[in-house]
């Protein structure tokens, strides 16, 4: 990848704030890496008028951000294909000799146009997803020492990712040497390692979420990213294996306020929190002996005083810190993390 | 896949009754395919002394198999790499005109040298865990007509794949259109078609295991390969989609009688019989009602007298049929598929 990184995040069709939430984040955590965000619907607006957040320019073209040098394509539609339109997006970017960088599970590198338009100009096709993992889980040369946390959901694409980097942040300001562990694309670009665990063979999966720890223990603390749900009828495979695999002392149990059934899905309701939170701690005994040690809620669609009514009743229902990390500060939940260290004695 | 099979099993070097599981099985259930063991331990004995079953010699060499058109390679060690003293034997079985049928996760298709001779020598690489599964789950089009049975276990390597074939079996001679849904590679070597769950990535697992649902339910009864145990240490993940995505009505719970520990892990001890049955069927009923049905035990390493009161012991502490389907037949489980047909009114 180019560095500095000068990013023009494509959002293009998809500026909805589940969809874009690659772009939405890296907004949030690599501002001044982001020059334009390029959607036809916002142009002339502003990444805060489009996507909530933010002062980054939205443009209507590839030619409107000169100072561009990286393409980034976030997520796209169940399955993580790329959408027919981004192509000719996708090929100009790279006639102008951008960098173009996915997270889709339609690999760059598999498409021929696209390899042969990055040859002819000299640029770089980058996929976030692609690995090559093949190790499986062994359970060797685990550090005790190091406090594992793992944020888990009740579904996807509600702010797992969210939480664990904030939590770290808290940490840090706290004094403590903390690592956010990123397992998907997005978490990957903001935090420049880990591992794409969803685009993982299966039989390695647990394996891969091993290797992340093995790789990072030496920290105090490390808050690996969850994924998915073990509620989630297409990806609960994923959240199942990556608990397995990264044996987590403690969860922070997330989930969105107002939401009722699974995302995309509304056949499907969601479980009671208490209920998630109990399999979830079943699941993770399992391995290792795990508790739930705070609550994470994405109170983004409900008012002040609504939001900090539904912390304050599923704070006295599961008898645990509850916040909303980025409208109240991951506080509690941080004072939760030193609690367990303190607890465990790591 | 040259047709009719004359199959030459390598089981060289790795012929304990776990790892030379597929040449074990393939003598079991395909044995007018299966032409010799090439095994340098056991040459000039015959498979039952080997391997414990069959009359198919054990040869030294392929040059004693003239007849072969075929070199199968089973199970290799943890994580399916090719082991390196077996290179020389597949590069002499090309060089001989054999196809080579691989189940390892390392594939034959991406080894230069293999591809190199397989094009000189005009043989056919298959690597029976290849797959390109893309598809996410959507539950759409379920046919609730279809009675859908998975065999789960406490462990792996210990029996699922067996108990489907002879349920299968039992059913079919009970008037039943019953199918044997394969999903490891022994099982689809055996079946002729399947899905390796295990290899698919993880983010396509719980739909992979969907789409062998939809292409099998015009049958009256699919009984559908369990793999891994939702308590492995390395494979949870996948038996964990699996079983989300074959959304079973019933269980049919698997366990090695006398096996204390995780296979090849001795120092992961495995739940009880009656925790492991309530997990699978908390994790199971997420996704659709589901209730167990009967445990099969494997008691092959037991006299019968010993196997007979395992049997019962077990039966009368879970409340359910309990058999070994090998030693007695599936006529206990047979007639549990039957029952819960006939309670759901599929």
């Amino acid at each position: 990848m180019k560095t500095p990184r000068k990013l023009l995040l494509l959002t293009d069709g998809y500026g909805d704030d589940h969809t874009a939430k690659t772009a939405i984040n890296l907004i949030r955590y690599k501002p001044q890496e982001v020059v334009a965000v390029l959607d036809r619907r916002g142009a002339g607006r502003t990444s805060r008028e489009l996507l909530g957040l933010g002062d980054v320019p939205v443009v209507a073209s590839i030619a409107d951000a000169p100072d561009a040098n990286t393409l980034i394509i976030g997520i796209a539609p169940p399955g993580g294909k790329i959408p027919p339109p981004w192509r000719a997006i996708v090929l100009e970017a790279i006639r102008r000799g951008l960098s173009i960088v996915s997270g889709l599970h339609d690999l760059l590198v598999d498409d021929a146009e696209f390899v042969e338009a990055a040859r002819q100009h000299g640029v770089e096709l980058v996929d976030v997803r692609r690995n090559d993992e093949h190790d499986v889980a062994n359970r060797k040369g685990i550090r005790e020492g190091c406090l594992r946390i793992q944020t888990v959901g009740n579904d996807c694409s509600l702010g797992k990712m969210v939480t664990s980097v904030e939590v770290v942040e808290g940490l840090k300001q706290a004094g403590v040497d903390a690592k956010f562990v990123a397992t998907g694309q997005t978490g990957i670009l903001i935090e420049g390692d880990g591992i794409p665990i969803d685009r993982v063979i299966s039989d390695f999966v647990n394996g891969a979420a091993e290797k992340l720890v093995l790789a990072n223990q030496h920290h105090e603390v490390i808050v690996v990213e969850g994924q998915g749900s073990l509620f989630h009828p297409r990806y609960s495979c994923v959240t199942y294996g990556l608990l397995h695999g990264a044996i987590p002392d403690g969860l922070i149990l997330c989930y969105e306020m107002g939401r009722k059934a699974v995302y995309n899905m509304p056949e499907f309701p969601l479980p009671p929190l208490a209920e998630a939170r109990r399999f979830y701690e079943l699941s993770a005994n399992i391995m290792h002996p795990c508790t739930t040690i705070g609550i994470a809620v994405n109170t983004s669609k409900f008012p002040e005083e609504e939001a900090l009514a539904e912390c304050e009743r599923v704070s006295e229902e599961l008898g645990l810190p509850t916040c909303d990390v980025i409208r109240h500060g991951p506080g509690p939940l941080v004072e939760a993390v030193l609690e367990l260290k303190r607890t465990l004695g790591k």
